[in-house]
């Protein structure tokens, strides 16, 4: 249904230019108390009338039934399979916080934990320490060093941390030191292949040197590392759709994961008004500009359909703000619903909204879950946003004579 | 758009009910006589209120165009590619009319056929003989034993029955005894693999053997097989989904379908009373509970729209019971289309609802084929069934982080 080595293969470069605006969780379930979905029940002049010439429709970010992690979803609407690229857990932490990776860094999360005098783990969250006691305790465990080998250590919330071994020939291919069960030894860390033995070796050195340190404190007095892994080798959004692509998010993750892609980062605000001041300071300089809003998300992730109502609103009120930059292609979607009613993302699919001169426009105002299910591009793929957005962008030539 | 090697790997065992109810042959074509199809005629309130309130859209069971059979078509349901896991036809023969197969037992469909003095076939179905003595033949049958090897024999109808090999090592990689055709001899049993040549050795022994007992039979003195066959080697859904499933179903043929992918078979009776009966009996003790209603589709291939419509309207009579017992996930759907004006079988996609706390509600009372088609699931494959009520029973973990 969708092909991105085709998509590949013909696309162009043009001056056209295309905007995808990411609302983050968009999708959503009805609330009982109003019978409709947030996105439904949010007043949204502007959507709802860009909405009635655009075409519309639902996607599927990564296959029926399946919720996604913030990762998949994203790689899927810039274009990339998120079965073929897997983001491993440590990556994305890393990103989440701001690192920025390179091709041969290991990231991991970390856990500060408890152990008994035996070594057995009593908790794996050593009690959920208060965060300030977490940046005592990174601090201290920046003392181990390791030749060779820069680690980079960056304090979470309460017990969690993250941590990226810098150094030739690191391959992040290990298991995790987790075994996930208190009342068991925190594992060696155990390569999966040969190429990762070398760099096993040096994270269990540094785990040693993290217990030594952490040998007095209580209750973090050892430490656990999972989803070890190395940046995915994926080829930028220039390389393979010949694009110059930028990103606007406020929020480091997000900003990580465009950057696996070779998007250029501009620097923006945590408000949709920064995003939207960025967007219109650099719309002349870049073809593909990622827009990512993302208090809907965390609205919904905070069961806050009320909350989620008004980011929607706000959102909706730099629709016209942005339509005044006349994109070539202006998409409206997200990369994944998150209803309050579930408080967490799921796998319902999500609201899709495409502007260009070259749509066959739904006709009726209104942009919601319901009318996108009767829209006229009908469920597809989040794979099949940026062929879309190629295709109305006259970014793609003809297959065959 | 579906994944299920992506959804095995996401399985996780909870504590919520599935039930998935197979009205066979569910699909239809508007009766020229009324204009709608049978679904759309009966005057079912309780499947109209029940999809008001449910997600749904159109099932493809195989591919676009592809009239599927019994075997492939619930296969799919039940989450397995029926174009990865072929059945054979003497398995499915064997499946119909009761038998319990073992991993190497290799089942076939016999003819009774006439052959002449040389021995020539001058019809492949020994003039339709009948059933009666059919049986007296299959009797007569029993006596050719097979050293090492059991044969077991089932009469069909007319000129039909199925023979079963049951030993060590057998293999049914082997091709037709039947040229399908009159004025050739019976071919050979030709093993296609080295690993079935002692197979069809023995095969071709116990035919001799049939031929001896039947030489002095007219018209039927000749044995033809087809569809040689072993068990496929399918993972349960136990082993694949982390379920605990349960068949409900009054006929043979879907009880051994259901056998073969693991599934416990309960004790029930042929009407639909019989199975809402035993579904409630049972409920507790699964977590998948498969309900099969046969009626629909035999209607649907004597060409009887009217009887189609009574057994639809009987169906909906038992809703409010299965609603009762509180399934967090309710499917109502088919295996396959099967059009009164066609008499069989049909490509056309299926309708399908599914119910849960989690679902986009279609708002609108009705269940037929037109409003499936306006569903705000689309039409997607029959193997997605699974991988949606999975996720709607939140069984299914998020993908990536």
């Amino acid at each position: 249904m969708v092909n991105i080595e085709l998509v590949k293969k013909l696309s162009q470069k043009t001056e056209t230019k295309i905007v995808m605006v990411v609302v983050d969780g968009i999708g959503g379930l009805p609330n009982p108390d109003i019978g409709r979905t947030a996105l439904e029940a949010a007043n949204t002049p502007n959507l709802d009338n860009l909405a009635a010439i655009s075409s519309c429709g639902l996607v599927e970010p990564v296959a029926l039934g399946i919720t996604p992690g913030s990762g998949p979803s994203h790689l899927a609407l810039f274009g990339y399979d998120p079965l073929e690229y897997e983001i491993g857990r440590g990556i994305l932490e890393a990103l989440g916080v701001g690192l920025k990776l390179g091709p041969s860094d290991v990231a991991a999360r970390g856990n500060f934990c408890t152990v008994d005098e035996s070594g057995i783990i009593t908790d794996r969250r050593a009690g959920r320490i208060p965060t300030e006691k977490n940046r005592q305790l990174v601090e201290m465990l920046r003392s181990v060093t390791m030749e060779g080998v820069e680690v980079i250590l960056e304090p979470g919330k309460f017990h969690r941390f993250v941590v990226v071994f810098r150094g030739q020939g690191l391959s992040g291919d290990i298991e995790d030191t987790d075994p996930q069960h208190v009342g068991e030894r925190p594992k060696n860390a155990v390569a999966r292949s040969p190429e990762a033995s070398r760099t096993a070796d040096i994270v269990n050195k540094w785990i040693a040197g993290a217990r030594e340190v952490l040998k007095n404190e209580r209750p973090a007095n050892m430490v656990l590392l999972r989803g070890l892994a190395s940046l995915p080798e994926i080829p930028t959004m220039s390389q393979a759709f010949k694009l110059t692509p930028a990103a606007i998010a406020g929020y480091p993750m997000y900003r990580g994961l465009a950057s696996l892609v070779g998007m250029e980062i501009l620097e923006t605000g945590l408000t949709i008004q920064d995003e939207v001041n960025t967007l219109k300071t650099h719309f002349e300089d870049y073809d593909f500009l990622y827009v990512h809003v993302k208090e809907t998300d965390s609205c919904g992730e905070d069961g806050d359909c009320t909350g989620k109502v008004r980011v929607l609103e706000e959102f909706d009120s730099y629709v016209p703000e942005i339509l005044h930059l006349e994109p070539d292609v202006l998409i409206v979607t997200g990369d994944h619903s998150t209803p309050a009613v579930l408080k967490g993302h799921s796998w319902h699919p999500v609201p899709f909204l495409i502007h260009s001169r070259w749509v066959r426009p739904q006709g009726a105002p209104g942009f919601g879950e319901s009318m996108c299910a009767q829209g006229n591009l009908g469920v597809f793929p989040s794979l099949g946003a940026l062929p879309l957005a190629l295709a109305n962008a006259l970014k793609l030539g003809k297959f065959g004579a």
